[in-house]
């Protein structure tokens, strides 16, 4: 039998925040987190904010356990028998919107859920991830990226990288537009396997994999000098951010339809967003890259 | 037997259209409606957009009659058994976003739906209704507007205002920020009573309501002086306007689950948009009125 260590996760959520936190406000070098601690009767959280800095416009890390009676379907990716059944549901979410529209924005989740089935028998898994949205793709960017993430997965696995690689792109694809939201990079949910210690290291490992994937890339591009027409493709693409956080995204359905603490839930939004009817990036240019060369699913690391 | 013609609803749809944008387009001064016809599959429509006017920072007003063999659920407020069952949808859809802040932001929708159910008998209905979203709100408008919302539906009955009102804060009510999105107006939906010639009129009534309801509110605003704290709040609730679109609005649901025009459908998506982690008006402060005074539902006129 697996022995679960609810209270090892909880601390590894508060002590990654602590850490990814840090390391933000560290680069950024002007603006520090502001922190809202709140309390309702559904759970708790740590909410960390840091507002117009000099190299982040915008970067949320929020920390939070909830508990609910009845499992919303937005929980999981599988469909399980739990409605009705008690849950608890804790973890941390990401999501950084860099001044600078060389600087992709990026986004980590690490979750873990504990939910009694209708036997009485407790279950849990982890789900998260970390997935990258250029708005001028560099491919040593997108190497780098996908090569930490390949290089976290490979103690789990040869096919780790490339089955949760595929997940990413499936997700954090826009139907409605045909297009993905970003370059990709990891997902995963129900994991439960091999035993709670194994699925662990693993959502450590994505922490941990975040912090060296994304900070080198941000360190490279954020004193590229850019000017209003880098600016307002920055903030035309941040609307696609949008339309899938709020019609596609499960974290944010789950969020809302299990009644959480709405400005944390949505502090994943871009401070400052535009849609243009019938916008096009003109052939060949900078901007037409991103659609041609970096949103298409590929294989960005060979097998 | 009611006698339903269908080419009479297409043509008043785009006569309407006509009319709202000579409208607008007069109001403005400045900017035209460039507009767009296109014709797929599924199929055809006359998108309409005025950008970067003087008065209108952008408009959309369209018309669309599209085909499909499914319903979607978000077709009609009823639970109606219409699933696999071929149906037809045309419509105008109106969404206004004025620069000036003092200004409100308008939404017109009428629609009609043909549709075989499974005993192959023809069903119709039309829906729609048309709200007011103010940034600063001025009882003398909301008076206006729901006079006239009064006034339109007086012959169809006299329960028929306070039915559709009520409809129309119950469906426009953004429940994740416990807030309404704007002072209503009416909302109607699934109507084939009594006969298709009074339901038609009663749809008729509504567009023409729409015009003497808002164009009076937009000059009488228009020169109101401004600046960046007014613009702040405008861009800040526009916030609410995305979130109610993408979260919550069945047309923009139906829009994407019927595969429709993608552009077309986030036409209504207002050109710059801000959020901002945590911020509350003032109190007592002319930002904080719009929440005590002009969002909390309420009887706008006495029965």
């Amino acid at each position: 039998m697996t022995i679960i260590k609810q209270e090892k996760t909880l601390f590894f959520f508060k002590n990654l925040q602590n850490i990814i936190c840090n390391t933000f406000s560290k680069i950024d070098g002007k603006s520090l987190f502001k922190e809202d601690m709140w309390n309702t009767k559904k759970g708790y959280g740590r909410t960390r904010i840091l507002k117009k800095g000099k190299v982040f416009e915008q970067v949320s890390v929020n920390f939070s356990h909830v508990f609910g009676k009845s499992l919303p379907k937005s929980s999981s990716n599988k469909k399980r028998d739990l409605e009705n059944c008690s849950y608890q549901a804790s973890g941390i979410s990401v999501v950084s919107h860099p001044k600078n529209p060389y600087v992709p924005t990026s986004h980590l989740n690490i979750r873990f859920f504990l939910a009694k089935n209708k036997k009485r028998k407790t279950i849990w898994w982890f789900g998260g991830g970390f997935d990258l949205t250029p708005y001028y793709g560099f491919y040593q960017d997108v190497i780098h990226w996908h090569t930490i993430a390949k290089k976290i997965c490979q103690p789990f696995g040869d096919d780790i990288y490339f089955k949760y690689k595929k997940w990413c792109d499936d997700y954090f694809f826009i139907k409605h537009r045909n297009e993905s939201r970003g370059i990709g990079g990891l997902f995963f949910d129900d994991l439960c396997l091999p035993d709670f210690h194994s699925a662990f290291l693993f959502s450590k490992s994505i922490g941990k994999g975040y912090i060296d994937a994304y900070f080198p890339i941000v360190n490279l591009r954020k004193s590229y000098s850019w000017g209003s027409r880098e600016r307002n493709f920055q903030l035309y693409r941040r609307g696609r951010y949008v339309e899938f956080n709020l019609l596609l995204d499960r974290g944010t359905l789950f969020g809302i339809q299990s009644n959480g603490r709405i400005e944390s839930i949505l502090s994943s939004m871009p401070p400052l967003v535009k849609w243009e009817y019938g916008w096009h990036p003109k052939p060949n240019s900078p901007e037409s890259k991103l659609y041609t060369d970096f949103l298409p699913i590929k294989d960005w690391i060979d097998k």
